[in-house]
């Protein structure tokens, strides 16, 4: 299978009713940076270009300035379960060892840098598992047509968009589609922090009553996100990931994308939206 | 003004002319989290409800998973040089101080971590002034009829976005808008990396005779990288944040946004694209 074109099954919701369906979404999985064999940092990205991603990444990070600051940049030797090498660990071997004070700011700066070399999707979705406290519950059951008209819902709450064009919207929703507050950013990430986090003042996490609907795309991250707030389906306006697939079959999470005015996907869990 | 919504000045083609607006972009700016009074991370974010972003944030890292893990969480006292507070740093107390290997791995996690209370959009630019090798050259200068159909000969470029509908595009152009190889990715800030560190191992850096096209939002980040690639003029095919106008502005970089097949707004440093 192409890591960057992965093949998925969907329910697909249009004119009212739902077809299965061969799709494919891009693919996600996360890359670990080390430098001199030190662990740097986490991103997840598509596969390909790998040595690139590292050099642009580092410029930018200001470890590097030149292309002969990096001596070699080259693939951990790790494997998968399978004895597979992952192609996702790049140790990049620096012209001039770091400053102390760089070595220290840059030790370990994400919470999902890991010791192995076996680095991987799955591994991604095992660690997160050690994370989730409660077994995901299925949340509500909603009409397809609720599902639909979401995005619509959601804009009409953003009052900050309609001037600007240029902020990212997330909000709760419970099983008849009425939105709780919407929160906006020009982080989508950010967004969907807000909304999680009001929620969870308020003493509403685990949210197991409402669903998660977000402006933007469904990476891995924001279906970690849903899970980890204990909310079971994720409605996305646009495309979803390959990683965010993988991990919602996983969790049993709903994950549903492309969602228009009249038609979506569902990636995962289709019963919950009528979709069995 | 408004830290949510904030004013500026753009000239706008379309039609074949310029004219002169005001128009209003997305606030964004940096929040520092701090864990007992240590640095923990920044987000860039746009002002307002602060408090539930770190909630959710910190729930997302594992940090916490209930309201009660929170002691309080207030703005850091500090000020900027004007002698106001910032609303930039926030100060959370928890209720169980972390373990020691979380401590560890949570210690000083991004590059732009301050030590100031201060913390605040200038001071992102200022930080990142010290870290730029060369000033900005001004680059090649552009007909709007060629800005214009940039973001079209990206799209013609992704190979994988028609299948899948979900993956964010970079590439550098010429004076007559030619692009160098369209890189792919689920991240819209891993597509520019890859552009550019294709561009630094191939000694092209400072590419000081391209511009920088991508297919999403113009962020703080994204002008960031481009000013320490040396290019000159980022063109986008959505909006731009408050930070990024502001950064640009400063560092004559040529930022232009909402890029559509007859129509875009130069937000900065409009000479170049026939815009004086």
């Amino acid at each position: 299978m192409s890591r960057i074109l992965v093949n998925v099954a969907v329910r697909h919701f249009a004119d009212g009713r739902f077809v299965s369906r061969p799709d494919i979404v891009a693919g996600e999985e996360p890359l670990e940076i080390r430098l001199g064999g030190r662990p740097f940092t986490v991103t997840m990205r598509t596969p390909g270009h790998d040595v690139e991603l590292v050099h642009g990444l580092l410029l930018a990070e200001g470890i590097i300035s030149a292309a002969d600051d990096v001596l070699a940049a080259r693939y951990c030797a790790g494997a998968d379960e399978d004895g597979r090498n992952t192609y996702n660990v790049m140790d990049v071997e620096l012209a001039r060892p770091l400053a102390a004070a760089e070595a220290i700011r840059s030790a370990v700066r994400t919470a999902s840098a890991t010791s192995a070399c076996g680095v991987c999707g799955k591994a991604s979705i095992d660690a997160l598992r050690l994370r989730v406290r409660h077994p995901l519950c299925p949340g509500p059951r909603l009409n397809p047509e609720v599902v639909a008209a979401l995005p619509g819902r959601l804009r009409q709450g953003q009052r900050a968009f309609a001037r600007t064009g240029g902020l990212h919207a997330a909000a709760l929703a419970d099983a008849n589609g009425q939105l709780d507050e919407v929160r906006e950013d020009v982080g989508r990430h950010n967004a969907v922090d807000k909304v999680i986090g009001a929620a969870l003042m308020a003493g509403r996490i685990p949210a197991t009553d409402r669903v998660l609907v977000t402006s933007s795309r469904a990476s891995f991250e924001l279906v970690q996100k849903a899970i980890l707030a204990g909310i079971g389906m994720l409605v996305a306006v646009s495309a979803p990931s390959s990683l965010a697939v993988e991990l919602a079959v996983d969790a049993g999470l709903t994950l549903v994308g492309f969602t228009r005015q009249t038609s979506f996907n569902v990636y995962s869990a289709a019963g919950r939206v009528g979709g069995d």
